[in-house]
């Protein structure tokens, strides 16, 4: 779809300077933009960027006066970037117009599906699963039995739910992703084999979370593996059996969470970082990446880095011993000597 | 399906207190006891919820006394832990009815299908691939050319098998996870790009072993990447090309093996683990979490943390040391001082 | 297929020595020699294995003069490894015939599709897509709207790429991967809700580029994810929104690089690594496995380990110092002892 910068200035309620009739339909940087696209240039630092951009329309602040010609068409408005992130969200939520059942998916006679549901071809809709309104479920997707899906909740391809799990509204999974595959528990035989603890809990996401792709959050052993509302997950995290995510908690890709631990509300989690088993993390506690968190967290609020992590200025100072470790050494040795030669 | 507590009791041998005809669909924990769900009571410590448990129905050993009214069904039985752990065996075993093979999946003609096959819809059983009895193959599954898989092996939805693989049997594959793709072997040229080297091996999975979600186990270059008997591995795992893994060994999530290193029996390896190419570690080694592996490990039984790998003991001592980094230099510095003032 | 001795020999330039008419239809190392199969000796250290070797043919060097009878039929050649590189490419090209477009996948009217296509079962090309020549999709693949995709580029099973990415030619891409699922990129709000932030970049894969298995290439927020020419990514890989991979850069299993970090030629990036976002990294760099990398690296050829990252060396050597730490505190007892008896 084509927008011409006298409709996107209607839109904003911005007033147009120069060709009125210029037309984009996507968006661009303004230090990369290209023709038939629209920038912003809202910080006065990359203003040098508007006089040699090939973007076709550039969002300004009422206020901007150029100090050179400018070939680009501009719409000046109150806030050029509150604009610009409004224009993209509108941007993103009507490029495709996702809508209607493939007839080359499955959906069970005992399923129930709420209006207006947007079906991908070879999915999977299992007995006894509930879908709510406005669900989008893309290609080759698994949705098992028993699975409840939230209103406007959206799955993307490739995405398989396991029996008895519970999605709720406004959520979003990324392609690949694995909910409620089986918890990683097996009791030690005397023979030495290991024998299969049955996972018969499920995972219970509540709403407005969102899942990034190949990520696995594993079914409870009992009861539920819970991630709570607002929670964003990024790709390729390991969320074990009994896990539960805290609301408004972010954790960034490749991290993993081990069985039981219990993670507080509005914590940051970063890349790669791994928490044992049976810990509770008080809300807003930080973990810098590849952190390694062994022990609980009482007190809210503490960044902590390493592995085993602790407070971060702590990690940073004993980094930069570590790095002068040899150095550290040669002086005791001349300690030492000095000692020895006194004796 | 429902079952009542007098049905509970003659399968397990045991003796019914209160109303023997409530129902039960599901487990619990007695903490967390819901109207319609059985709970078990073994450790003493936990006697306390079952004087306020919703469960419907509790396990207890027949030597339970209560002190006070309770309003659950008591099952009475020899060991409440161990019968509890019979019927979820039982109850996860039965739960679905999974059977038939659907008419939207793919079977080459040269495939031969063992009887009692399960195969769900919008899967791929490729030419020569042999699959034995009683075997499950759910949605979206790619079974590689001359693929085998044994008797009783289940394949959850999203697993892509490639060509010449070996699975064994009783063997349980999690959704997501791909087998035998390509090694990740690249000759450097003199151009500075890089030639693939073909990877003509396969992957040889035993009998018994459990494969999480999402992970990846890579062909050889030549010969198999081999899986031995009893392995189980987690989610997101990677096992790089001529790896083999030791019968009944262990490895979390998110770890990683790399290209020709062979692991013992009855090891034990940690989330977030990974070994460098062309090791050898003796049976019964345990590597805890996040540890970093790169060399040979020849003595059975011992326990490695840190990265790189030392003996576990000897890493937490040294953690506790660089904690204390900046005291114990500025132990030097006053040292350094003293030795100045006594000059 | 199988191929005869005198065949193989006629193909290399070879002779042979031995029954020309024995065949075989698969390789073998001569350690593990298969009847059927096919074997090399250039290693004279392996040379008692050509002695014992099950193999029926064995390439050798043409000045190779055995001690004692063997079995195989040898095929002599200028030089036995790389007659037996070629003969693997060989075979590796032309074991499976994969052409033809499956009825049971879905094409949309408006993609673009070129000749030679190979289509299996079960995938989706969505509209607007155009597909160059030769290009091999097997089943269970989505292809997103708009997507680009090169000639002879093969991609496998469950590979899903979302809308408007572009892949090269000549590329590879692996079971299970996900390209162009949204960057991670959440505004925090004064509520402590996130806001999602758009994604309306696209992910660019250039010529040549091979993709392992699960791996994840998130789109740009704006703008362009992109690998260069030639680069080689292995398994469960996270390569985050705007993200620049440089040319025959190669990255191992499980390693994950943040948001806008930019990475020159010709790098090697070990297993699990980590990058946080923002970050230069000059060509060449070499990081080895598990290293945590946080500042930008401006000069060319570095080789570093450790998290937080430091020239390899200086690692290696702290790391035995912190093996030690226990007894450079007790030298340090011990001086702090001497000095006070002293006083």
């Amino acid at each position: 779809m084509k927008f011409s910068a006298q409709a996107i200035a209607a839109f904003l309620n911005g007033i147009v300077e120069g060709n009125a009739q210029v037309e984009v339909d996507n968006v661009s940087k303004i230090e990369e933009g290209r023709p038939g696209t629209l920038a912003f240039l809202a910080n006065p630092k990359y203003e040098s960027y508007i006089y040699e951009t090939k973007a076709s329309i550039v969002l300004v602040n009422k206020d901007f006066a150029p100090e050179k010609p400018i070939e680009a068409t501009l719409v000046k408005v109150e806030n050029a970037y509150e604009s610009f992130a409004k224009l993209l969200e509108l941007y993103a939520a009507n490029r495709f117009n996702y809508s209607g059942i493939s007839q080359k998916s499955t959906i069970s006679d005992t399923a129930q599906i709420g209006e207006n549901l947007f079906l991908g071809d070879f999915s999977v809709i299992n007995d006894n699963a509930q879908i709510g309104k406005n669900v989008k479920i893309h290609h080759n997707v698994t949705i098992g039995e028993n699975v409840i899906i939230g209103d406007n909740t959206e799955i993307r391809s490739g995405v398989h739910i396991y029996y008895d799990c519970v999605i709720g509204q406004n959520c979003f999974i990324h392609a690949g992703s694995v909910i409620g595959a089986d918890g990683f528990g097996f009791a030690p035989q005397q023979d030495g084999n290991y024998k299969k603890i049955p996972q018969v809990g499920n995972v219970l996401i509540e709403d407005f979370v969102e899942i990034g792709a190949n990520t696995c959050i594993d079914r409870a052993t009992m009861g539920s593996t819970i991630i709570r509302q607002g929670a964003k997950i990024d790709n390729l995290v390991q969320i074990a059996h009994n896990v539960e995510v805290g609301q408004n908690t972010v954790i960034a890709a490749q991290s993993g969470i081990s069985g039981s631990t219990k993670i507080g509300k509005s914590c940051m989690i970063g890349g790669q970082v791994g928490l044992v088993g049976h810990l509770k993390i008080a809300d807003g506690t930080i973990f810098a990446a590849q952190s390694g968190v062994n022990s609980n967290i009482k007190e809210s609020g503490r960044i902590l880095q390493g592995s085993p992590a602790m407070d971060i200025r702590g990690f940073q100072k004993s980094s930069v011993y570590f790095r002068k470790l040899p150095d550290i050494v040669k002086r005791i040795d001349e300690l030492e000597k000095l000692l020895k030669n006194k004796a």
